[in-house]
């Protein structure tokens, strides 16, 4: 067990041999993902920003647990295993512990425990983090849309990749203005609709996916899963792309393309059938048609877009 | 989900969001350890030795679902996060996975699937994996030992700990005779005894673990857990020593240290009311007695042993 973790609410303390869940319903959903230093995220940016250990620890949880919530699901078990130089600091171990507890506390929905770990020596930071959950409305996959169904989106679009290419850009951090910052936020420590996805499972959604590696990729997954078309319309994102503004002027950049690509926002793309009372945080941006030649397809106000190559190729047609 | 695995058994397919996983009973026990290169394996060892990707990946499903063993449970389902350098072969990522696969068929008492997974890159191997089990006997801890019960083992104990005493050795492995590689074998591919940890449940075991750091060790965390002293009998043990012969003599080492000391063969260490009925895999190695101090004790032959310190403080008072 890492130190400093509360495991109050675990049934079982730490120390045995494995944590323990208790389990209301007849079905379990588990995720799984590993944050590695210099892959997933960098202790200092090329901006100079440095990455905290409470950012990294908060972000474990919440992309797994975004995992779970896109199942329709509610996250209940966690297990972490960090492995560390040795030449971490105590500090950083304790920030990183913390990060953990308050995502544990602020997005687990109140029935998320820490229930067990592990913790090792490696060359650099690494963690790997497990959510288990449950799904009392039933788990909703990517492959239930059918056509006439509506898309709707709950969450943010754009900012983690906004932030991203603001953390990564030539600006130093000492620069940037309260809104660029709340954009890295987003980008550090991301805030997935936690509550939507039960939501949308209890409205009747007939697929969902979480949105981690950008819109037109992941809604090309889903096209591809359910063996359909989704037809998205460009004026339903201008909204998201208008709170990106601060980091376009900055980047000199076109927010779009962040509202398209941008992953790790962890907002939710979920398919409501025609009749289904659509939850209200969800805005509709598109539907569902019949698959029509070989292959699935994403359209953008009518334009077949590459979900392999994403905004690229979209950019490029509207150029033409 | 990692290539070339075998998800015919999961509830759910590979590629959504979460793996899903059938529970029948109201308990769910979890387990996570990490892997990682040159830390918890070599590639290459100082013998020469290759390590196969098979076998890493067969020990990561083995280290696991012995935990979930010495909670008297069985394991139902496992994630898999795999952490690669970009040079890694396609070929070493297939071994691994036929390692996986081979240890969930082999050592997943016919209810274990691998139910999801996560692929990144790393600057080094690691990967962390989670196996998730139910028991149906109820959890046996580590607290609940008490004064006058019987201590047993199950599965090998030493063997891992001269396998690695081997392939750490001076000698290049290709002077190994059968008996040494044996011997190794039990450190790359170990095989924990698993159905004795729900067999040791069902007959009423009051505290278990498995020894997955060493028996002084494990079995100075198990004192502690239950508060109380343990006593072990050194002629019970001579016969895993005994097992050991062909390693000691190659290293000119005395093969009682690697059954007190030596780690990771995941035997079972469990405590038995006196009237219970132990199963017959199991050997009996001491009692349990009272906590007489204000800490509490592992005696071997009535000799103290200091827990962390492990053998050298027992070789040292066996030389006075």
């Amino acid at each position: 067990m890492l130190p400093l973790l509360d495991s109050k609410q675990a049934p079982l303390g730490p120390g045995d041999d494995a944590g323990a869940l208790a389990v209301s319903g007849s079905e379990v959903v588990v995720s799984v993902d590993t944050l590695v230093e210099n892959q997933d995220f960098r202790l200092y940016w090329d901006s100079g920003f440095e990455h905290k250990a409470f950012d990294i620890g908060w972000k474990s949880i919440a992309q797994n647990v975004s995992d779970i919530n896109a199942m329709g699901g509610v996250p209940t078990g966690a297990v972490i295993s960090l492995s560390l130089p040795e030449s971490t600091s105590i500090e950083w171990v304790k920030e990183f512990s913390r990060g953990i507890s308050a995502a544990v506390q602020g997005l687990g929905a109140g029935r998320l425990a820490v229930i067990g770990g592990d913790l090792g020596k490696a060359a650099e930071i690494s963690v790997t983090t497990t959510v288990i959950g449950e799904c009392e409305h039933g788990k909703v996959l990517r492959s239930g849309a059918t056509p006439g169904d509506r898309i709707a989106i709950a969450g943010r679009l754009g900012s983690a990749g906004a932030g991203l290419a603001v953390l990564d850009g030539s600006t130093q951090w000492q620069t940037w203005n309260r809104s660029v910052r709340r954009i890295v936020d987003s980008q550090c420590k991301p805030t997935p609709p936690l509550e939507s996805g039960p939501r949308a499972a209890e409205a009747g959604a007939s697929a969902m996916m979480d949105i981690s590696d950008g819109l037109i990729r992941d809604a090309s997954r889903l096209a591809k899963a359910s063996g359909v078309n989704l037809n998205l319309n460009v004026d339903s994102l201008k909204h998201f792309a208008a709170r990106l503004e601060p980091a376009a002027v900055l980047l000199g950049a076109d927010p779009m393309l962040w509202v398209l690509e941008g992953g790790e926002d962890f907002g939710l793309l979920a398919v409501f059938p025609k009749g289904a009372s659509i939850p209200e945080e969800f805005t509709v941006i598109g539907d569902v048609s019949a698959q029509t030649g070989r292959r699935t397809l994403v359209k953008i106000d009518g334009q077949i877009v590459n979900g392999a190559r994403g905004f690229d190729h979209f950019s490029e047609a509207m150029k033409r």
